[in-house]
C-alpha cells in the first residue's frame, strides 16, 4: 500500500529538508492515523508535487518528517472538468470523491432545472471541497481538483444524455485544453437546457445502454476518457 | 427519462397480454412511484427480455399493464465477472450498485486477508443482492447480475493492483467466455493473495496513478472493460 498523503502549503525548496504537520493535518496524521516515528509519509502540496517523507517526532498534534526523494508532475492536459447537477442526499458528495479518486480536475456546482435539492447556503459547497480535498488525498493525487463557485460560467464539450445516439467511447475528442463534461442531476436534464448546450456547440453522447445514476455517470465518463486521453 | 422498470416472474408469450403487478412489485409501482392509468412502464424478466407497458388500472399495492412492444437481448459475451473484497461500512453496497449500473453480470462476494468486516449471517448477502437488484431496474438492464454465495470458486483473470506494471487499458483480452477481475477490500490485496492469483493465471493490472478506493475501483475497471469489449 502507499504511504497515505499529507497536504503542506508549499514543499520546502531544498531537497532534504524537515517538514512540520499540523493544523488539521498534523492532527489527522499524529491523532487520527497515528503515524510513528520512522513510518513513511507522502507530503504533497497539491499543485503537482508530491515527496517521500519519514515520520521523526510525532506528538499530539503535530508530526515532523524528513523528506527524502520529491517529484513533480505537470497538470494533465486536456483537464477534464464535470459540471455536476446538484443532487439530494449524499449522491452529490459520492459523485464528487469518486470523480476525484479517477482524476477530475474541476467540479462545477450545477443548479439544473431538475436538481430537486437546493443550496442555501454555503456549506454543501464546503462540504463539496472538504470532499474532494480528502478524496484527494486517499487518492494520492499530486493535483487537488478545484471546485468551483455554482453555477460559474462554462462552455460545455460534451453532455451525457441517455436518449443520444453518439457514444462517448467513439466520438470524436476535440484538441482543446479543457473537456467539460456535463453530468445532470437525478431527474436527468431538461429538455431546454439540452437545447441550449447544443446551440452552444456541446455534443450529447452516452455510455452504454443503461441509465446511470448522477452519482454514477461522471466516474464512467471519466474512466472512459481517461482511457482514450492516454492518463490510463 | 426512461419509464421505471418492474421485474416479473415470466413474461405472458403473445404479443398483446395484460400483466398484473403485485407483492412487492406491485407495491413499488403503485404505492411509491405511484403510477396512474396510461402511464408508460418498462417490464422485464431479468433474463434478457423487456416489454414497454401502459398503465391499465391501479388499486392499493396491484397495478395492470397492457403489454406492447418487447425486445430480446442475448446475454453478453464475455460476461464480466468481479470478485468483489467484502468492505466494511456501506461501502460493498456502493460497490455493487455502481458496478450493476455498468453491467457487471456476476458479482462474487469474497473474504479477503484483510476485509474488516466480517459477514456473520445471511444479511450481508441478501443486502447486497436488494442492492443489485434495485441498481438493475434503476438501470433498466435487461438481464439481472447474479450475486454468487460467499467465496464460491473462481478463476481469476485481472487483478487490480496499484502497484502494477501493466494497464488494464492495454492489456490483452483473452478470448474466453467470462472475465473475471479481483477487486480487493479497503486495506488492499495481502501479498500472498496476490501471489495465489498469479499463480492461477491471473494478470496484475492497474487504471491510472491513482489509489482507488474499493467501492470505485470496480466501476471504473468495468467501465475500461466496457469500452474495450465494444459494449459502450
Amino acid at each position: 500500500m502507499s504511504p497515505p498523503l499529507f497536504l503542506v502549503d508549499a514543499l520546502p525548496p531544498d531537497e532534504s529538508a524537515t517538514v512540520r504537520l499540523d493544523g488539521p493535518e498534523g492532527h489527522h496524521a499524529a491523532d487520527v492515523q497515528r503515524l510513528r516515528v520512522g513510518e513513511q509519509l507522502l507530503l504533497g502540496d497539491g499543485r503537482g508535487t508530491l515527496a517521500t517523507g519519514t515520520v521523526t517526532s510525532v506528538s499530539r498534534g503535530t508530526l515532523t518528517a524528513s523528506l527524502e526523494d520529491r517529484r513533480s508532475w505537470p497538470a494533465p492536459r486536456p483537464a477534464l472538468t464535470v459540471v455536476q447537477g446538484i443532487a439530494k442526499g449524499d449522491r452529490g458528495e459520492l459523485a464528487v470523491q469518486a470523480m476525484t479518486e479517477v482524476g477530475v480536475d474541476t467540479i462545477v456546482p450545477w443548479v439544473a432545472a431538475r436538481s430537486v435539492a437546493k443550496w442555501r447556503d454555503e456549506r454543501p459547497l464546503a462540504r463539496w471541497r472538504a470532499t474532494a480535498r480528502e478524496a484527494a488525498k486517499q487518492a494520492r493525487r499530486p493535483w487537488l481538483p478545484t471546485v468551483t463557485p455554482v453555477d460559474v460560467p462554462f462552455k460545455p464539450t460534451f453532455v451525457l444524455d441517455e436518449a443520444a445516439q453518439t457514444r462517448l467511447s467513439t466520438v470524436d475528442l476535440p484538441s482543446v485544453d479543457e473537456i467539460v463534461l456535463v453530468v445532470g442531476p437525478e431527474g436527468g436534464i431538461a429538455p431546454e437546457e439540452l437545447a441550449s448546450f447544443e446551440s452552444a456547440g456541446a455534443v450529447l453522447v452516452r455510455l452504454g445502454d443503461s441509465v446511470l445514476r448522477t452519482s454514477t455517470a461522471g466516474v464512467a465518463a471519466l474512466s472512459v476518457l481517461s482511457v482514450r486521453l492516454g492518463r490510463w
